[in-house]
C-alpha cells in the first residue's frame, strides 16, 4: 500500500526542524548525571531536553524476581521502543516516555516529552543497537575505572537511594556478567570516550579532583587543539595520538586534576575558537556538587558543548 | 541533516509488512465494542490486533476537575501521540500504548502493542484529524439515533460501572456540546455510516432486533450488491441510491431487523462472491450478547470483513 505511505507521509505537518542529540552512554553511577547537568545549565532549559532512556522496563520489580537477567540486559527492556522514540525525538516529534518509579519498582503514568533544540540523552543502552546509534549527532561512552565507580555507587545508592553498602556491591556484583556483554561495548561506538580517574603513579593530595581523559574517535570532526597542546605528557594538559583498539589513530585528550585555572582557560579559549559562529563562552561549568568544582569536567563538558553547537550549525 | 535521516533509515529494518486498519469511531456507547468483538473473533485472535484509543488522556480524573472540557475534547488528549501511534501500526510497528485505568481514574503502566495483519482500532476520536484519517484502509462511523444511544449508555454504566441512571444522563447532557464539536463531525470522514435504529413508523414487536442502515461512499470500493438487492423500500433488504450531505451520490444497504436468516444468507453469499480469493464465509457473526444474535449485526459484520480481507488483498 504505498498509497497510504504516501497519504500519511504528505498529511504530516511539514518539515520540523531537527533537533541536535547527543548520546551518553555508560554504566550505572559512570557520572551521566553529573556531566548532564552542567550540559543542560549551559544551555539553558529553554532550549535544551534531558531525559534518560533507562525506564524502558519490560518487567516490574515485582515480575524480575524470577526472570535470569537484571535490568541491564536488553531483554529486560522494550529496546525496539527506545530506538524508535529515539527516531521520533530525532525528527523533532515529541513521544510519550515510560516512566519508572524508582522508590516502589513500577511502571507508572507515561511523560509527554518534547525535544528542544538540543536533545541529550543518557542512559545505560543509548548506543546499544545501530538504529539507536543512528539517531545521534554526538556519541560518549563514559568509562570510569571499576574502582571509581563501585566508589561513586556505593555514595549515590547509601545516601540518595537507602541502601547499605553491601548491598549495593553484591548487585554489582550480580550485575557484572551484563555489564561486560552489554554495557561496555558500547564504548567501542562513542565518538568520544570519558574517562574521569586519578593519574597513576602520582599521589596527588586529597581533594585534588580526578583527570579527564577523553578519547577522541576521528568519526566526527573534532575541534582543532594541537596548535596549543602539546603531546608532553609531563604537562597538565596534552594532546597525544595512539592507536585505537582497532588500530585506527585517535587522539587522547588529558586534562589533569592539578591543572590551574589559567592553563585550561587558555585551553577552553582555543576549542570555543574553532566554532564558526561562536556565542560567549560558557561559564559555571566544572559543578561536581554546589561549591566543587573541577577543571577537568568543566573542559569535557565545553568539549561536549562545542560539538553540540558545531552540529546546530551544521 | 538528512545524512542523519538516511542512517536512520539504512538502519531500520527491511521493509515490513504494513497491516490492515480498519477504524470504528463514534460517541461513547455507540456499539463500537459490540461491532468490533465480532469481527475479532472472525478472524481470529492470532491474526487481529484490536485496541481502543480512549487512552491517550493529557489528564487524569483529578486534574481534569478543575477544567473546562470534557475527555471527548482534543485538548483534554495527546492527540498528537495518539497520530504518532496509528502512523507507527500502519507502517507495521509495535507501540507502547498509554493506558488509562476506569476504576481508580488515573494514568497506568502503558501496554505494548504489535500490529497482527489486521488492526481494528475503535475509539472517540480515531477519525478526527487529517493525518490519523490518512492511516486507515477503511474508516466507519456509527451514529445511532441519540435515543437508542442514551439507552445503551445507561445500560452499560449502571451494569457495568456502578452509576446511577440520572448520573449518567447528567454526564451526558454535559457532554453534548463537544460530542458536536468534535465527535459527530467525524461522520463525514467515514467510508461506511452506520446506524443501528428501529424502522420509523412500524410498530415490531418487542425483541426485534434493530435495523441497520449502511451509508456506503464511493471513498473506498464497496461489493457490488445491485444484482441481488432491488431499491424496493418495502422489502426486508434493500439498496437505495440516494445524495450525501455534500450533494455527492452514494448507496444505502438496509437490513431490517425481521429480515430472515434465508434471505439474509443470500445477500451474504453476494458481498462475498466479490472477494478475488475468498475462503469460507464466517460464521457466527451478529452475537449482541452470548445467545442473542441480530441479522443486520452479522451483516454489518461481514460486509466490514470483505473490506478487510479486500484490502490485504490490495
Amino acid at each position: 500500500m504505498p498509497d497510504k505511505l504516501l497519504r500519511m507521509a504528505r498529511s504530516a505537518a511539514g518539515p520540523v526542524r531537527r533537533p541536535v542529540m547527543l548520546a551518553i552512554a555508560g554504566d550505572s553511577a559512570a557520572g551521566k548525571t553529573t556531566l548532564t547537568r552542567g550540559l543542560v545549565e549551559a544551555i539553558g532549559e529553554d532550549r535544551c531536553t534531558a531525559l534518560c532512556v533507562d525506564d524502558y522496563h519490560r518487567y516490574d520489580r515485582e515480575e524480575r524476581k524470577g526472570l535470569p537477567f537484571t535490568p541491564l540486559n536488553p531483554q529486560c527492556n522494550y529496546v525496539d521502543i527506545m530506538e524508535q522514540h529515539l527516531q521520533l525525538l530525532a525528527t523533532g516529534q515529541p513521544i510519550l516516555k515510560p516512566v519508572y518509579e524508582h522508590a516502589t519498582g513500577t511502571l507508572g503514568r507515561p511523560e509527554y516529552v518534547v525535544p528542544k533544540q538540543f536533545v541529550i540523552v543518557e542512559g545505560l543502552l543509548p548506543l546499544s543497537t545501530k538504529l539507536s546509534r543512528a539517531c545521534f549527532d554526538v556519541r560518549v561512552f563514559l568509562a570510569p575505572p571499576e574502582e571509581i565507580r563501585r566508589e561513586w555507587k556505593v555514595q549515590r545508592d547509601c545516601a540518595k537511594r537507602g541502601y547499605a553498602p553491601e548491598q549495593v556491591l553484591e548487585e554489582m556484583e550480580r550485575r557484572e556478567p551484563e555489564s561486560a556483554e552489554f554495557i561496555r561495548p558500547q564504548r567501542s561506538h562513542a565518538d568520544i570516550v570519558v574517562k574521569f580517574s586519578p593519574i597513576a603513579g602520582r599521589n596527588d593530595p586529597p581533594g585534588t579532583p580526578l583527570s579527564a581523559e577523553l578519547l577522541l574517535r576521528p568519526t566526527i570532526r573534532h575541534p582543532t587543539l594541537s596548535h596549543v597542546l602539546t603531546d608532553d605528557v609531563a604537562t597538565a594538559m596534552h594532546l597525544k595520538i595512539m592507536r585505537d583498539a582497532d588500530g585506527t589513530p585517535v587522539d587522547c585528550l588529558h586534562v589533569h586534576g592539578h591543572a590551574e585555572r589559567e592553563e585550561s582557560r587558555l585551553l577552553e579559549e582555543a576549542i570555543w575558537a574553532d566554532l564558526a559562529d561562536k556565542g560567549e563562552l560558557p561559564q559555571k561549568l566544572g559543578e561536581i556538587v554546589p561549591g566543587q568544582r573541577s577543571e577537568p569536567l568543566a573542559i569535557t563538558q565545553l568539549f561536549l558543548l562545542y560539538h553540540l553547537v558545531a552540529a546546530a550549525q551544521g
